[in-house]
Protein backbone atom coordinates (compact mmCIF):
# COMPACT_ATOMS: atom_id res chain seq x y z
CA UNK A 1 0.00 0.00 0.00
CA UNK A 2 1.44 3.20 -1.09
CA UNK A 3 -0.78 5.22 1.06
CA UNK A 4 1.57 6.18 3.23
CA UNK A 5 3.44 8.62 1.36
CA UNK A 6 1.12 12.17 1.25
CA UNK A 7 -1.14 13.16 -1.33
CA UNK A 8 -1.06 15.55 -3.93
CA UNK A 9 -1.59 18.76 -3.49
CA UNK A 10 -4.01 21.53 -6.14
CA UNK A 11 -0.07 22.90 -6.94
CA UNK A 12 0.50 19.13 -8.53
CA UNK A 13 -2.00 19.87 -11.48
CA UNK A 14 -2.22 22.43 -14.02
CA UNK A 15 -6.22 22.19 -15.08
CA UNK A 16 -9.23 21.53 -13.14
CA UNK A 17 -12.78 20.90 -13.82
CA UNK A 18 -15.95 20.53 -11.57
CA UNK A 19 -17.87 17.44 -10.97
CA UNK A 20 -21.52 17.32 -8.99
CA UNK A 21 -22.00 14.21 -7.68
CA UNK A 22 -25.30 11.83 -8.16
CA UNK A 23 -27.18 10.11 -5.48
CA UNK A 24 -26.56 6.85 -7.32
CA UNK A 25 -23.27 7.16 -6.75
CA UNK A 26 -22.92 6.76 -3.15
CA UNK A 27 -22.59 3.14 -2.40
CA UNK A 28 -24.34 1.12 0.35
CA UNK A 29 -22.29 2.51 2.94
CA UNK A 30 -22.87 6.13 1.96
CA UNK A 31 -18.90 6.59 0.27
CA UNK A 32 -18.74 7.46 -3.41
CA UNK A 33 -17.92 4.16 -4.79
CA UNK A 34 -14.51 3.35 -6.19
CA UNK A 35 -15.08 2.45 -9.08
CA UNK A 36 -16.82 5.79 -9.88
CA UNK A 37 -13.46 7.81 -9.03
CA UNK A 38 -12.51 6.63 -13.05
CA UNK A 39 -15.68 7.85 -14.35
CA UNK A 40 -14.07 10.77 -13.20
CA UNK A 41 -10.96 10.58 -14.81
CA UNK A 42 -12.34 9.75 -17.73
CA UNK A 43 -14.76 13.08 -17.82
CA UNK A 44 -12.13 15.25 -16.67
CA UNK A 45 -9.36 14.21 -19.88
CA UNK A 46 -12.54 13.91 -22.11
CA UNK A 47 -13.77 17.19 -21.57
CA UNK A 48 -10.19 18.89 -21.67
CA UNK A 49 -9.60 17.18 -24.84
CA UNK A 50 -12.93 18.47 -26.47
CA UNK A 51 -12.99 21.89 -25.27
CA UNK A 52 -9.42 22.16 -25.52
CA UNK A 53 -7.81 20.27 -28.47
CA UNK A 54 -11.19 20.24 -30.73
CA UNK A 55 -11.88 16.36 -30.06
CA UNK A 56 -15.17 15.46 -31.91
CA UNK A 57 -15.36 12.15 -30.38
CA UNK A 58 -18.64 11.27 -32.67
CA UNK A 59 -16.66 11.77 -36.15
CA UNK A 60 -12.89 11.57 -34.97
CA UNK A 61 -10.53 8.77 -37.08
CA UNK A 62 -8.44 9.09 -33.86
CA UNK A 63 -9.22 7.60 -30.36
CA UNK A 64 -7.93 6.99 -27.34
CA UNK A 65 -7.62 3.69 -25.58
CA UNK A 66 -7.41 2.58 -21.92
CA UNK A 67 -4.40 1.05 -21.32
CA UNK A 68 -3.70 1.43 -17.74
CA UNK A 69 -5.49 3.13 -14.67
CA UNK A 70 -4.84 3.34 -11.47
CA UNK A 71 -5.82 5.39 -7.93
CA UNK A 72 -5.16 4.99 -4.56
CA UNK A 73 -7.98 6.35 -2.31
CA UNK A 74 -7.18 8.66 0.88
CA UNK A 75 -10.35 9.91 2.06
CA UNK A 76 -14.11 9.03 1.61
CA UNK A 77 -16.46 11.60 -0.58
CA UNK A 78 -19.95 11.52 -0.59
CA UNK A 79 -22.77 13.62 -2.88
CA UNK A 80 -24.08 15.70 -2.08
CA UNK A 81 -20.49 16.96 -2.56
CA UNK A 82 -19.11 19.09 -5.58
CA UNK A 83 -15.97 17.56 -6.56
CA UNK A 84 -12.96 18.99 -8.11
CA UNK A 85 -11.08 17.26 -10.53
CA UNK A 86 -6.84 18.25 -11.34
CA UNK A 87 -5.48 16.71 -14.35
CA UNK A 88 -1.92 16.97 -15.72
CA UNK A 89 0.18 15.52 -18.20
CA UNK A 90 2.88 13.32 -16.74
CA UNK A 91 4.68 12.11 -19.97
CA UNK A 92 4.01 12.32 -23.59
CA UNK A 93 5.03 9.80 -26.32
CA UNK A 94 4.29 9.59 -29.89
CA UNK A 95 0.99 7.96 -30.16
CA UNK A 96 0.55 7.34 -25.88
CA UNK A 97 0.28 10.23 -22.90
CA UNK A 98 -0.30 9.09 -19.25
CA UNK A 99 -2.17 11.45 -17.04
CA UNK A 100 -1.93 12.40 -13.66
CA UNK A 101 -5.37 12.88 -12.06
CA UNK A 102 -6.77 14.64 -8.31
CA UNK A 103 -10.04 14.22 -6.99
CA UNK A 104 -10.82 17.18 -4.53
CA UNK A 105 -13.69 17.38 -2.04
CA UNK A 106 -14.81 20.96 -3.06
CA UNK A 107 -11.66 23.14 -2.91
CA UNK A 108 -9.79 21.04 -0.94
CA UNK A 109 -5.84 22.43 -0.65
CA UNK A 110 -4.98 18.08 -0.44
CA UNK A 111 -6.62 15.57 -2.87
CA UNK A 112 -8.61 13.33 -1.58
CA UNK A 113 -7.90 10.65 -4.63
CA UNK A 114 -5.22 10.57 -7.05
CA UNK A 115 -3.98 8.01 -10.31
CA UNK A 116 -3.67 7.66 -13.06
CA UNK A 117 -4.43 7.18 -16.30
CA UNK A 118 -2.77 5.79 -20.07
CA UNK A 119 -4.24 6.39 -23.82
CA UNK A 120 -2.88 5.18 -26.70
CA UNK A 121 -3.93 6.75 -29.77
CA UNK A 122 -5.06 4.19 -32.64
CA UNK A 123 -7.16 4.46 -35.78
CA UNK A 124 -10.83 4.12 -35.14
CA UNK A 125 -10.72 1.81 -37.99
CA UNK A 126 -8.45 -0.84 -37.13
CA UNK A 127 -6.99 -0.35 -33.31
CA UNK A 128 -3.69 -0.08 -34.86
CA UNK A 129 -1.21 3.21 -32.68
CA UNK A 130 -1.38 6.55 -34.83
CA UNK A 131 1.01 9.54 -33.78
CA UNK A 132 -1.34 11.72 -31.65
CA UNK A 133 -3.14 14.42 -34.35
CA UNK A 134 -0.96 18.23 -33.76
CA UNK A 135 -4.21 19.67 -32.55
CA UNK A 136 -4.33 17.17 -29.60
CA UNK A 137 -0.55 16.91 -29.33
CA UNK A 138 -0.31 20.76 -28.61
CA UNK A 139 -3.33 21.14 -26.20
CA UNK A 140 -1.46 18.03 -24.00
CA UNK A 141 1.54 19.56 -24.41
CA UNK A 142 0.46 22.57 -22.18
CA UNK A 143 -0.61 20.18 -19.56
CA UNK A 144 2.84 19.37 -18.77
CA UNK A 145 4.79 19.74 -15.52
CA UNK A 146 7.03 22.77 -15.52
CA UNK B 1 -46.72 8.32 -27.40
CA UNK B 2 -47.84 11.40 -25.56
CA UNK B 3 -44.75 13.54 -27.31
CA UNK B 4 -47.17 15.23 -29.70
CA UNK B 5 -47.90 17.28 -26.69
CA UNK B 6 -45.51 20.31 -26.34
CA UNK B 7 -42.77 19.89 -23.78
CA UNK B 8 -43.03 22.14 -20.31
CA UNK B 9 -41.50 25.02 -19.69
CA UNK B 10 -39.06 26.43 -16.81
CA UNK B 11 -42.43 28.10 -15.59
CA UNK B 12 -43.70 24.66 -14.70
CA UNK B 13 -41.03 24.01 -11.75
CA UNK B 14 -40.28 25.62 -8.29
CA UNK B 15 -36.96 24.35 -8.04
CA UNK B 16 -33.77 24.08 -10.13
CA UNK B 17 -30.59 22.44 -9.68
CA UNK B 18 -27.06 22.04 -12.25
CA UNK B 19 -26.07 18.65 -13.12
CA UNK B 20 -22.68 18.19 -14.75
CA UNK B 21 -22.83 15.59 -17.57
CA UNK B 22 -20.03 13.07 -17.66
CA UNK B 23 -18.10 10.82 -20.30
CA UNK B 24 -20.01 6.99 -19.67
CA UNK B 25 -23.38 9.19 -19.92
CA UNK B 26 -23.13 9.09 -23.51
CA UNK B 27 -24.05 5.87 -24.77
CA UNK B 28 -23.28 4.14 -28.40
CA UNK B 29 -25.12 6.47 -30.01
CA UNK B 30 -23.06 9.90 -28.59
CA UNK B 31 -26.37 10.74 -26.39
CA UNK B 32 -27.15 10.73 -22.64
CA UNK B 33 -28.06 7.10 -22.11
CA UNK B 34 -31.89 7.28 -21.37
CA UNK B 35 -31.73 5.43 -17.94
CA UNK B 36 -29.65 7.99 -16.66
CA UNK B 37 -32.38 10.63 -17.04
CA UNK B 38 -33.67 8.68 -13.78
CA UNK B 39 -30.79 9.20 -11.74
CA UNK B 40 -30.75 13.04 -12.56
CA UNK B 41 -34.68 12.69 -11.13
CA UNK B 42 -33.12 10.75 -7.51
CA UNK B 43 -30.78 13.71 -7.50
CA UNK B 44 -32.28 16.80 -7.73
CA UNK B 45 -35.22 15.37 -5.43
CA UNK B 46 -32.17 13.96 -3.04
CA UNK B 47 -30.27 16.81 -3.35
CA UNK B 48 -33.46 18.90 -2.10
CA UNK B 49 -34.52 16.59 0.90
CA UNK B 50 -31.14 17.17 2.02
CA UNK B 51 -30.42 20.59 1.66
CA UNK B 52 -33.83 22.10 2.50
CA UNK B 53 -35.36 19.36 4.35
CA UNK B 54 -33.09 18.44 6.72
CA UNK B 55 -32.98 14.69 5.28
CA UNK B 56 -30.02 12.50 6.27
CA UNK B 57 -30.16 9.80 4.63
CA UNK B 58 -27.59 7.66 6.42
CA UNK B 59 -29.21 8.03 9.67
CA UNK B 60 -33.17 8.36 9.21
CA UNK B 61 -35.33 6.16 10.13
CA UNK B 62 -38.22 6.89 7.34
CA UNK B 63 -36.76 6.70 3.86
CA UNK B 64 -38.58 7.83 0.50
CA UNK B 65 -39.00 4.22 -1.30
CA UNK B 66 -39.44 4.79 -5.43
CA UNK B 67 -42.98 3.33 -6.08
CA UNK B 68 -43.39 5.06 -10.35
CA UNK B 69 -41.66 6.52 -12.38
CA UNK B 70 -42.02 8.38 -16.26
CA UNK B 71 -39.89 9.81 -18.54
CA UNK B 72 -40.55 11.30 -22.04
CA UNK B 73 -37.64 11.68 -24.05
CA UNK B 74 -38.25 15.06 -26.42
CA UNK B 75 -34.83 16.62 -27.93
CA UNK B 76 -31.12 14.45 -27.25
CA UNK B 77 -28.47 15.59 -24.54
CA UNK B 78 -24.85 14.65 -24.81
CA UNK B 79 -22.08 15.23 -22.82
CA UNK B 80 -20.12 17.70 -22.05
CA UNK B 81 -23.43 19.67 -21.86
CA UNK B 82 -24.73 20.94 -18.92
CA UNK B 83 -27.73 19.63 -17.71
CA UNK B 84 -30.65 21.80 -15.58
CA UNK B 85 -33.02 19.99 -13.32
CA UNK B 86 -36.66 21.18 -12.36
CA UNK B 87 -38.93 19.93 -9.85
CA UNK B 88 -42.01 20.68 -8.58
CA UNK B 89 -44.67 18.71 -6.04
CA UNK B 90 -47.97 17.74 -7.69
CA UNK B 91 -49.58 15.73 -5.35
CA UNK B 92 -48.84 15.47 -1.21
CA UNK B 93 -50.73 12.43 0.61
CA UNK B 94 -50.29 11.86 3.74
CA UNK B 95 -46.91 8.94 3.16
CA UNK B 96 -46.46 9.81 -0.64
CA UNK B 97 -45.69 12.40 -3.25
CA UNK B 98 -45.90 12.54 -6.75
CA UNK B 99 -43.08 15.21 -8.08
CA UNK B 100 -42.86 16.44 -11.59
CA UNK B 101 -39.25 16.84 -13.29
CA UNK B 102 -37.93 18.48 -15.77
CA UNK B 103 -34.68 18.01 -17.93
CA UNK B 104 -33.38 20.94 -19.90
CA UNK B 105 -30.24 21.74 -21.56
CA UNK B 106 -28.34 24.12 -20.09
CA UNK B 107 -30.68 26.88 -19.87
CA UNK B 108 -33.19 26.50 -22.34
CA UNK B 109 -36.41 27.53 -21.75
CA UNK B 110 -38.09 24.53 -22.88
CA UNK B 111 -37.59 20.88 -21.37
CA UNK B 112 -35.51 17.89 -23.24
CA UNK B 113 -37.23 15.49 -21.28
CA UNK B 114 -39.58 15.57 -18.82
CA UNK B 115 -41.58 13.09 -16.22
CA UNK B 116 -42.69 11.94 -12.37
CA UNK B 117 -41.53 9.74 -9.73
CA UNK B 118 -43.47 8.76 -6.91
CA UNK B 119 -42.15 8.00 -3.73
CA UNK B 120 -43.69 6.30 -0.54
CA UNK B 121 -42.22 6.98 2.80
CA UNK B 122 -41.84 4.15 4.84
CA UNK B 123 -39.96 3.04 8.27
CA UNK B 124 -36.49 2.09 6.99
CA UNK B 125 -36.55 -1.18 9.47
CA UNK B 126 -39.91 -3.02 7.91
CA UNK B 127 -40.49 -1.23 5.09
CA UNK B 128 -44.18 -0.22 5.86
CA UNK B 129 -45.67 3.43 4.96
CA UNK B 130 -45.84 5.86 7.81
CA UNK B 131 -46.38 9.76 7.43
CA UNK B 132 -44.05 12.41 6.26
CA UNK B 133 -42.14 13.98 8.85
CA UNK B 134 -43.18 17.37 9.49
CA UNK B 135 -39.66 19.34 8.59
CA UNK B 136 -39.80 17.19 5.54
CA UNK B 137 -43.06 17.61 4.62
CA UNK B 138 -42.67 21.47 5.19
CA UNK B 139 -39.98 21.61 2.11
CA UNK B 140 -41.98 19.61 -0.02
CA UNK B 141 -45.35 21.85 0.48
CA UNK B 142 -43.16 24.44 -0.52
CA UNK B 143 -42.43 23.22 -4.03
CA UNK B 144 -46.30 22.61 -4.76
CA UNK B 145 -47.48 23.92 -7.74
CA UNK B 146 -49.80 27.40 -7.04
CA UNK C 1 -50.33 5.45 -7.74
CA UNK C 2 -51.43 2.50 -10.00
CA UNK C 3 -49.34 -0.15 -7.56
CA UNK C 4 -52.70 -1.29 -6.25
CA UNK C 5 -53.23 -3.58 -9.21
CA UNK C 6 -51.74 -6.99 -9.38
CA UNK C 7 -48.08 -7.55 -10.50
CA UNK C 8 -48.11 -9.43 -13.98
CA UNK C 9 -46.40 -13.14 -13.74
CA UNK C 10 -44.37 -15.04 -16.43
CA UNK C 11 -47.50 -16.00 -18.17
CA UNK C 12 -47.39 -12.27 -19.86
CA UNK C 13 -44.25 -12.59 -21.61
CA UNK C 14 -43.21 -13.91 -24.44
CA UNK C 15 -39.02 -14.44 -24.55
CA UNK C 16 -36.74 -13.91 -21.54
CA UNK C 17 -33.14 -13.19 -20.43
CA UNK C 18 -30.87 -13.39 -17.21
CA UNK C 19 -29.01 -10.57 -16.00
CA UNK C 20 -26.63 -10.95 -13.18
CA UNK C 21 -26.65 -7.79 -10.37
CA UNK C 22 -23.66 -5.75 -9.51
CA UNK C 23 -22.32 -5.06 -6.46
CA UNK C 24 -22.65 -1.04 -7.13
CA UNK C 25 -26.61 -1.92 -7.60
CA UNK C 26 -27.38 -1.13 -4.35
CA UNK C 27 -27.93 2.31 -3.13
CA UNK C 28 -27.35 3.33 0.31
CA UNK C 29 -30.48 1.31 1.47
CA UNK C 30 -29.56 -1.73 0.38
CA UNK C 31 -31.57 -2.39 -2.93
CA UNK C 32 -30.98 -2.06 -6.36
CA UNK C 33 -31.76 1.78 -7.46
CA UNK C 34 -34.65 2.73 -9.31
CA UNK C 35 -32.88 4.16 -12.09
CA UNK C 36 -31.11 0.74 -13.08
CA UNK C 37 -34.37 -0.94 -13.69
CA UNK C 38 -34.45 1.12 -17.24
CA UNK C 39 -30.94 0.06 -17.75
CA UNK C 40 -32.07 -3.99 -17.48
CA UNK C 41 -35.29 -2.70 -19.71
CA UNK C 42 -32.54 -1.74 -22.48
CA UNK C 43 -30.35 -4.96 -22.13
CA UNK C 44 -33.42 -7.49 -22.65
CA UNK C 45 -34.47 -5.30 -25.48
CA UNK C 46 -30.70 -4.51 -27.09
CA UNK C 47 -30.04 -8.16 -26.62
CA UNK C 48 -32.97 -9.66 -28.29
CA UNK C 49 -32.58 -7.02 -31.30
CA UNK C 50 -28.88 -8.27 -31.51
CA UNK C 51 -29.41 -11.92 -30.87
CA UNK C 52 -33.17 -12.59 -32.87
CA UNK C 53 -33.19 -9.43 -34.80
CA UNK C 54 -29.81 -9.33 -36.49
CA UNK C 55 -29.55 -5.66 -34.92
CA UNK C 56 -25.72 -4.74 -35.64
CA UNK C 57 -25.80 -0.95 -32.87
CA UNK C 58 -22.21 -0.41 -34.46
CA UNK C 59 -22.75 0.41 -38.45
CA UNK C 60 -26.83 0.29 -38.62
CA UNK C 61 -28.20 3.33 -40.37
CA UNK C 62 -31.42 2.89 -38.44
CA UNK C 63 -31.33 3.18 -34.53
CA UNK C 64 -34.15 3.30 -32.18
CA UNK C 65 -35.03 6.29 -30.06
CA UNK C 66 -36.11 6.04 -26.98
CA UNK C 67 -39.41 8.06 -26.67
CA UNK C 68 -40.87 7.29 -23.17
CA UNK C 69 -40.30 4.40 -20.65
CA UNK C 70 -42.31 3.79 -17.52
CA UNK C 71 -41.45 1.42 -14.20
CA UNK C 72 -43.80 0.32 -11.34
CA UNK C 73 -41.87 -0.97 -9.03
CA UNK C 74 -43.23 -3.24 -6.22
CA UNK C 75 -40.78 -5.50 -4.53
CA UNK C 76 -37.29 -4.42 -3.68
CA UNK C 77 -34.23 -6.40 -5.61
CA UNK C 78 -30.99 -6.93 -4.12
CA UNK C 79 -27.14 -7.68 -4.97
CA UNK C 80 -26.01 -10.33 -5.56
CA UNK C 81 -29.40 -12.11 -6.69
CA UNK C 82 -29.67 -13.06 -10.43
CA UNK C 83 -33.40 -11.18 -12.26
CA UNK C 84 -34.89 -12.55 -15.15
CA UNK C 85 -36.20 -10.40 -17.37
CA UNK C 86 -39.54 -10.75 -19.28
CA UNK C 87 -40.42 -8.75 -22.68
CA UNK C 88 -43.31 -9.04 -25.01
CA UNK C 89 -44.28 -6.25 -27.96
CA UNK C 90 -47.87 -4.49 -26.82
CA UNK C 91 -47.67 -2.28 -30.04
CA UNK C 92 -46.27 -2.25 -32.96
CA UNK C 93 -46.54 0.73 -35.47
CA UNK C 94 -44.80 1.57 -38.95
CA UNK C 95 -41.73 3.16 -37.16
CA UNK C 96 -42.03 2.83 -33.30
CA UNK C 97 -42.73 -0.19 -31.08
CA UNK C 98 -43.97 -0.04 -27.45
CA UNK C 99 -42.45 -2.88 -25.68
CA UNK C 100 -43.83 -4.39 -22.24
CA UNK C 101 -41.14 -5.42 -19.82
CA UNK C 102 -41.32 -7.44 -16.12
CA UNK C 103 -38.38 -7.73 -13.73
CA UNK C 104 -38.00 -10.97 -12.01
CA UNK C 105 -36.05 -12.19 -8.77
CA UNK C 106 -34.72 -14.78 -10.05
CA UNK C 107 -37.24 -17.42 -11.02
CA UNK C 108 -40.24 -15.92 -9.46
CA UNK C 109 -43.61 -15.88 -10.73
CA UNK C 110 -44.87 -12.70 -10.13
CA UNK C 111 -43.00 -9.61 -11.00
CA UNK C 112 -40.91 -7.63 -8.50
CA UNK C 113 -41.51 -4.88 -10.86
CA UNK C 114 -43.18 -3.72 -14.48
CA UNK C 115 -43.03 -1.22 -17.55
CA UNK C 116 -42.83 -0.24 -20.89
CA UNK C 117 -40.72 1.36 -23.12
CA UNK C 118 -40.94 3.21 -26.47
CA UNK C 119 -38.71 3.01 -29.18
CA UNK C 120 -38.92 4.50 -32.64
CA UNK C 121 -36.81 3.88 -35.29
CA UNK C 122 -34.74 6.75 -36.96
CA UNK C 123 -31.99 7.77 -39.73
CA UNK C 124 -29.05 7.67 -37.52
CA UNK C 125 -27.71 10.04 -39.80
CA UNK C 126 -30.86 12.59 -39.56
CA UNK C 127 -33.21 11.35 -36.47
CA UNK C 128 -35.89 11.54 -39.06
CA UNK C 129 -38.66 8.71 -38.23
CA UNK C 130 -38.34 5.77 -40.66
CA UNK C 131 -39.98 2.46 -41.09
CA UNK C 132 -39.08 -0.65 -39.16
CA UNK C 133 -36.33 -2.68 -41.35
CA UNK C 134 -37.72 -6.25 -42.37
CA UNK C 135 -35.71 -8.34 -40.28
CA UNK C 136 -36.11 -6.09 -37.44
CA UNK C 137 -40.24 -5.80 -37.78
CA UNK C 138 -40.24 -10.41 -38.08
CA UNK C 139 -38.34 -10.65 -34.67
CA UNK C 140 -40.67 -8.22 -33.26
CA UNK C 141 -43.90 -9.31 -34.32
CA UNK C 142 -43.16 -12.69 -33.02
CA UNK C 143 -43.29 -10.70 -29.27
CA UNK C 144 -46.66 -9.64 -29.99
CA UNK C 145 -49.29 -10.47 -27.36
CA UNK C 146 -50.96 -13.21 -28.99
CA UNK D 1 3.25 1.10 -19.88
CA UNK D 2 3.11 -2.50 -18.99
CA UNK D 3 1.05 -4.09 -21.46
CA UNK D 4 3.69 -5.77 -23.32
CA UNK D 5 4.63 -8.29 -20.54
CA UNK D 6 1.83 -11.41 -21.33
CA UNK D 7 -1.85 -11.30 -20.04
CA UNK D 8 -2.64 -13.95 -17.20
CA UNK D 9 -3.77 -17.41 -18.19
CA UNK D 10 -7.36 -18.95 -15.88
CA UNK D 11 -4.46 -20.92 -13.57
CA UNK D 12 -3.50 -17.82 -11.70
CA UNK D 13 -7.06 -17.55 -10.27
CA UNK D 14 -8.70 -19.57 -7.71
CA UNK D 15 -12.44 -18.56 -8.27
CA UNK D 16 -14.40 -17.63 -11.14
CA UNK D 17 -17.94 -15.80 -11.59
CA UNK D 18 -19.83 -14.64 -14.38
CA UNK D 19 -20.99 -11.16 -14.88
CA UNK D 20 -23.43 -10.56 -17.87
CA UNK D 21 -23.02 -7.34 -19.42
CA UNK D 22 -25.54 -4.56 -20.72
CA UNK D 23 -26.44 -2.35 -23.33
CA UNK D 24 -24.67 0.98 -20.80
CA UNK D 25 -21.45 -0.90 -20.54
CA UNK D 26 -20.66 0.11 -24.10
CA UNK D 27 -19.10 3.54 -24.75
CA UNK D 28 -19.45 5.83 -27.47
CA UNK D 29 -16.73 3.48 -29.55
CA UNK D 30 -19.00 0.24 -29.00
CA UNK D 31 -16.49 -1.23 -25.94
CA UNK D 32 -17.19 -1.57 -22.16
CA UNK D 33 -16.05 1.83 -20.75
CA UNK D 34 -12.88 1.21 -18.59
CA UNK D 35 -14.52 2.35 -15.83
CA UNK D 36 -16.80 -0.38 -15.20
CA UNK D 37 -14.18 -3.50 -15.10
CA UNK D 38 -13.55 -2.10 -11.70
CA UNK D 39 -17.43 -2.50 -11.34
CA UNK D 40 -16.58 -6.21 -12.12
CA UNK D 41 -13.87 -6.39 -9.48
CA UNK D 42 -16.26 -4.90 -6.72
CA UNK D 43 -19.11 -7.25 -8.05
CA UNK D 44 -16.60 -10.75 -7.70
CA UNK D 45 -14.74 -9.92 -4.70
CA UNK D 46 -18.28 -8.93 -2.78
CA UNK D 47 -19.84 -11.93 -4.23
CA UNK D 48 -17.03 -14.33 -2.73
CA UNK D 49 -17.06 -12.36 0.21
CA UNK D 50 -21.00 -12.77 0.31
CA UNK D 51 -21.45 -16.59 -0.46
CA UNK D 52 -18.32 -17.61 1.07
CA UNK D 53 -17.51 -15.45 3.95
CA UNK D 54 -20.82 -14.95 5.25
CA UNK D 55 -20.25 -10.85 4.33
CA UNK D 56 -23.56 -9.46 5.45
CA UNK D 57 -23.12 -5.72 3.87
CA UNK D 58 -26.32 -4.43 5.62
CA UNK D 59 -24.79 -5.46 9.13
CA UNK D 60 -21.97 -5.80 9.49
CA UNK D 61 -19.62 -3.61 11.58
CA UNK D 62 -16.45 -4.28 9.78
CA UNK D 63 -16.41 -3.31 6.23
CA UNK D 64 -13.69 -3.25 3.70
CA UNK D 65 -12.62 0.04 2.24
CA UNK D 66 -10.80 0.40 -0.95
CA UNK D 67 -7.15 1.64 -0.77
CA UNK D 68 -6.07 1.27 -4.17
CA UNK D 69 -6.78 -0.25 -7.42
CA UNK D 70 -5.23 -0.61 -10.53
CA UNK D 71 -6.16 -2.41 -14.23
CA UNK D 72 -4.60 -2.96 -17.37
CA UNK D 73 -6.60 -3.51 -20.59
CA UNK D 74 -5.35 -5.66 -22.95
CA UNK D 75 -8.35 -6.55 -25.52
CA UNK D 76 -11.52 -4.56 -25.78
CA UNK D 77 -14.88 -5.83 -24.50
CA UNK D 78 -18.45 -5.58 -25.35
CA UNK D 79 -22.04 -6.18 -24.71
CA UNK D 80 -23.68 -8.45 -25.17
CA UNK D 81 -20.90 -10.76 -24.28
CA UNK D 82 -20.82 -12.73 -21.07
CA UNK D 83 -17.63 -12.34 -19.23
CA UNK D 84 -16.37 -14.30 -16.33
CA UNK D 85 -14.00 -13.10 -13.61
CA UNK D 86 -11.38 -14.83 -12.02
CA UNK D 87 -10.02 -13.84 -8.18
CA UNK D 88 -7.18 -14.49 -5.90
CA UNK D 89 -5.96 -13.67 -2.86
CA UNK D 90 -1.77 -12.25 -3.46
CA UNK D 91 -1.85 -10.80 0.33
CA UNK D 92 -3.39 -11.20 3.20
CA UNK D 93 -2.21 -8.96 6.23
CA UNK D 94 -3.61 -8.23 9.84
CA UNK D 95 -6.39 -5.70 8.79
CA UNK D 96 -5.93 -5.46 4.78
CA UNK D 97 -5.78 -7.86 1.82
CA UNK D 98 -4.43 -7.19 -1.68
CA UNK D 99 -6.72 -9.06 -4.27
CA UNK D 100 -5.55 -9.61 -8.05
CA UNK D 101 -8.74 -10.02 -10.60
CA UNK D 102 -8.60 -10.82 -14.00
CA UNK D 103 -11.10 -10.39 -16.55
CA UNK D 104 -11.95 -12.92 -18.95
CA UNK D 105 -14.13 -12.96 -22.52
CA UNK D 106 -15.96 -15.81 -22.14
CA UNK D 107 -14.19 -18.88 -21.87
CA UNK D 108 -10.83 -17.52 -23.06
CA UNK D 109 -7.63 -18.91 -21.46
CA UNK D 110 -5.65 -15.32 -21.41
CA UNK D 111 -7.40 -11.87 -19.93
CA UNK D 112 -8.99 -9.03 -21.97
CA UNK D 113 -8.23 -7.20 -18.88
CA UNK D 114 -5.88 -7.76 -15.24
CA UNK D 115 -5.51 -5.63 -12.10
CA UNK D 116 -5.36 -5.89 -8.22
CA UNK D 117 -7.33 -4.20 -5.27
CA UNK D 118 -6.73 -3.45 -2.08
CA UNK D 119 -9.58 -3.56 0.95
CA UNK D 120 -8.38 -2.18 4.24
CA UNK D 121 -10.92 -3.49 6.91
CA UNK D 122 -12.45 -0.83 9.13
CA UNK D 123 -14.77 -0.22 11.94
CA UNK D 124 -17.90 1.02 9.89
CA UNK D 125 -18.60 3.28 13.12
CA UNK D 126 -15.09 4.83 13.04
CA UNK D 127 -13.07 4.03 9.66
CA UNK D 128 -10.41 2.60 12.15
CA UNK D 129 -8.50 -0.37 10.70
CA UNK D 130 -9.60 -3.64 12.91
CA UNK D 131 -8.23 -7.15 12.06
CA UNK D 132 -10.54 -9.32 9.38
CA UNK D 133 -12.83 -11.58 11.30
CA UNK D 134 -12.39 -15.16 11.33
CA UNK D 135 -14.71 -16.43 9.13
CA UNK D 136 -13.86 -13.82 6.42
CA UNK D 137 -10.01 -14.55 6.75
CA UNK D 138 -10.80 -18.12 6.43
CA UNK D 139 -12.14 -17.79 2.89
CA UNK D 140 -9.90 -15.06 2.10
CA UNK D 141 -7.17 -18.43 2.89
CA UNK D 142 -8.59 -20.39 0.91
CA UNK D 143 -7.51 -17.82 -2.19
CA UNK D 144 -4.86 -17.35 -1.94
CA UNK D 145 -2.42 -18.60 -3.96
CA UNK D 146 -0.45 -21.76 -3.52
Amino acid sequence: MKNNDSAPTRDHYSYFSTISTRWTDNDVYGHVNNALYYNFFDTVIAGYLVSEGGFEFATTDVIGLAVESNCRYRRPLAFPQDIQMGLRVAHLGKSSVRYEVGVFAGDDHQAAADGYFVHVFVLRATNKPTPIPDRLRAALERLRAP
